[in-house]
């Protein structure tokens, strides 16, 4: 199997393309055709310097892939030969509420992940690729979709009728506009740039705030919504922008942190949590429940990710280049 | 104040045109002049012979009405003279769970109902009417379309994703349409008219069948969802349909009772509610608070509720008459 | 390994003892030396007639065993040799809701069950024994104090302050009484036999009636919570208890439906689900994460399961008689 | 009526004893004779400078007090004279979820309070005081209960089995270790005081930690459950200890966010809230439903509050003192 990985060192251009031996497959395990990749902040992160958990080298890095069975091992039932198959976060975080062991098996953090052209994983860790999307589609689910499914729809009990807001527009945001859209709820999307808020809007976001020429994007969210807040705060900043957060949510309202963009240095003021009697709710990835439930959904809307730029594996490094340069709208994706 | 009343005998023949001097107002007291009214079918059977709880004569049936606050009592904040009004169908369900007391309030059963050009209720049993709606429409709500809400949202629990069953086209099966389809949802719709089903597929249904031609709906249904079977199923059957409801359900789905229109005779088997571990819940209309969130949804949708047919006033009678034959699609209404 | 199976005919008498070659472990295998079984009425009706659902011969038959870990496949990690487990009923229900493969695991059913003195399972069927407990009063959990928790907990959300009303004595009942206990309920016991009321009092019952000679139980419990109802019925009986059921519970109440013990022959009005707003709920047993929460529960309070009667294997038939004898009050054990 | 109010300046010792005329009662009102008054921090807050919200002067002080209804108005029918009550903290927050429009009606802050030997309430905003308690048991209830149990049980979900951490021995906290025992949790209790702990222990405290002696209590929580952390934080001293609360609760654990009584000037890093995913969740009292719930509970446990001291109403400012000191255990009471 052809493989890129950090080998010894980390930064993006210490990345290495290597072959390992092809394992036996054994009891429940399945040979996975890897044909694309897509990449998170969190991979870009663990490339970087080891992420925030810290890993072990060599490392084949990224949660994400998606690609075709070609080899089954002894009692699998769940997928066949020739199954279009995308792979799980936690591989073994099937169905109920997340537990300290599903840490252990986090691909491309505590095992290796998907960059590779092919991949060995149980059976277990696998859901079917929903039939109107292509490899490179189901390749930017597994991470940045079930976490924004798992924070709005599992633990948000998002509602028709819900406003919801959406920080910026990588790939978490991106997926949350388009989940709180088929939900019935009007989404507002912050950004930098008015290019990327035009985009939002042809997407179906109810209304855009340019954070840049609006800094207090909370007070402009409260004037949006009569003074009341919104439902829900999809925040990806971490504490650079969660007291706007915890301004912009109406009482009771409750705000999914995904991310911290923002940095690991300021803190917050836990205060409003309190008086307005909010719910911050940490929201890390998701089980495969929550995958194929939301394949469900995406396959009845017939709902595209949206992806931003495609690299071959031999540019591998300049995928995560883009990543870094945060220019992005969605997903970045990388073929094999 | 002009009624249409049940006076001293039941049937639609003896509804009785009068008059009743109007009462002065007392504190928290709001007079509405009622320009819509909308039938349920229970407000038929009060009409027909007292309904299943039993009234008190004289009363004015009617649990559904909206118009104009055109008086307001001592003390009253939360509506004001010109404000558009729906009354709520227990006047004394604000929020939270139901309790034994609401059943004391219900318009139109335990007191005087909405059939009347003018009404007097408590400022806390009115809702605003959503900018979009006429009064005919918002008249259309206040019992059908919060019992789907409360069904399928706050009780089902509904995602996207989900696939719901509905039964008819009466009221809240339509509003169950409507509202299924806002949260990304698959609605299937069943109906003895093909007529009826054509109309269903305008308004969004993802299939449709004719339990006329296809007795054997359920076995119908899970051939359309792979064997699975619905998330939940709308009943307004009751004995008669839900066997075959909990045959179309999906092991672990939910079945809504809301209505028991084949009448009150026959008897079910609950074993498939064990051994499929469904649920069958009971939904008693709902609250203000699930009333305005519902309300919510409607405006940002800008979604109109489906009107068969409106009668004037004078012509109440034929509006009943209209219920009794079962040939609408949607809400019969009256206006004054 | 020495088994005591259902061969080529259903009844008592019919099972037979026999000896079958011990399986060599597969990847995630684990062989256990089962020392205590205890009985359901489901194993009962499996042993008399295939039960419900059907069965293949031969089988051997009861879900419920405990015993101790004597040997481990290659791969298995979340127990070691010596462990003391229990397996789960549905050996493939980890965790999250309910799916329809779930069915095929269920031990004594659709696969062989635990009347042997060694099985071999996957190491994901099987909970940790609390250290209070012995085997024998472990092998009482997997199926009958799980459904008790599925049904008040996970999906009851018993609270304290709550009323329970239980059903009789049996294995599901029982433990009932002393969950609700345990989370600060207060429980009313129903039964035919003062002297199994006398015991239910003695393990912390609020009341007891008897049935027998108060055969409107339900109207006795409304005396008893002045006039409320009760917030959740465990129903055993089903159709032939339930509509007392619906009665005795309070408005917005639940039953959960874990038994059908008067037979399948009479049907219900499901009417007082519709005017009470109840929740009906069929509770099936549950998956290994109930199990394991409800474990700590039980260890916390030293809960002792309430034993009725253990039989040494050699009388396995014995013990399916007196659980068709119906006079036991808690479980029936076998010892191997 | 004879009150002991903030007049025209703040501080404990501005308070003044002062006479005022006794309002007509109006449509629903009702007048309490106050027979016990009972402090919470943020009266001692209100009276020092005006509290978190500011008040607007005067300011009869104090939310939570209890009596005998000695007269009621025109319309009244929830209680009748001589019914022993007990007021809410939100006089109209009902049941539900929390709205904007709640903390309007806040007593001893947005409006006048309790401490005073007459109040006139509408009678929507009284709850009956259970059997068991006396007048001043009952005075403890409204804020700091209240508090525990919708932390605890309504957004809590708290069940049998969980461990709860429990920050000190104030009203709040000590509410908290009462509730966690009714409910089959087993509770760690926090304090300075080894004396205080020796009490919590005979309150039922499963575990005690002296945090001046053990300053990394939150290793010691870890300790204690086997590394796992538990299931719930109530955490009253907001900024200064939410970072030790992040680490003391287990994976996916709930911290119930209910008191700052660290200051106001600290901040704290969000992180652990992601990685872990915790939910942080804000507790401002509760509804009437809550407290009505709650009432059950401690009704059929026959709890007791723990009551510290008590002052008669000419010491009203010693009272206000002694919660200054903070040297209570339980909660501190103004009889009239």
């Amino acid at each position: 199997m052809k493989t890129c990985e950090i080998k010894d060192a980390f930064g993006i251009d210490a990345l290495q393309f290597s072959e390992r031996p092809d394992p036996v497959l054994q009891q429940g395990q399945v040979r996975v055709r890897v044909r694309a990749v897509s990449l998170n902040y969190r991979d870009f992160m663990t490339v970087k310097h080891g992420g925030a958990r810290g890993v072990q080298l060599p490392l084949i890095p990224c949660s994400d892939g998606a690609g075709s069975v070609v080899e089954v091992g002894p009692g699998v039932t769940r997928v066949k030969t020739g199954d279009r198959v995308a792979a799980t976060f936690f591989q073994n975080w099937l169905a109920g509420d997340i537990t300290p062991s599903c840490f252990a098996s986090a691909l491309g953090g505590s095992i290796d992940g998907m960059l590779a052209d092919h991949v060995v994983l149980h059976e277990d860790g696998l859901v079917h690729t929903p039939a109107h999307m292509t490899d490179e589609d189901a390749a930017t689910l597994p991470c940045a979709a079930v976490t924004a499914w798992q924070g709005m729809v599992t633990k948000g009990n998002m509602k028709s009728g819900d406003t919801i807001l959406v920080q910026g527009t990588g790939g978490v945001s991106i997926f949350a506009l388009q989940l709180g859209i088929m939900a019935g709820a009007r989404v507002i999307v912050t950004s930098s740039s008015d290019a990327k808020l035009a985009r939002a809007q042809q997407l179906g976001a109810w209304a855009t705030i340019n954070y840049k020429t609006t800094p207090d994007w909370a007070k402009r969210t409260l004037a949006l919504t009569d003074g009341e807040g919104v439902d829900h705060v999809v925040e990806v900043g971490g504490a650079g922008t969660l007291e706007q957060s915890f301004r912009a949510a109406r009482v009771g309202g409750t705000v999914s942190l995904i991310g911290v963009l923002t940095g690991f240095d300021s803190k917050i003021d836990p205060y409003p949590v309190l008086m307005k009697g909010l719910r911050l709710q940490g929201i890390y990835v998701g089980s495969r429940e929550m995958f194929e439930a939301m394949n469900k959904a995406l396959a009845i809307h017939q709902t595209k990710p949206v992806i931003d730029q495609v690299f071959p594996f031999a540019e591998a490094r300049a995928a995560f280049k883009c990543m870094e340069s945060a220019t992005h709208f969605g997903k970045i994706v990388i073929t094999l």
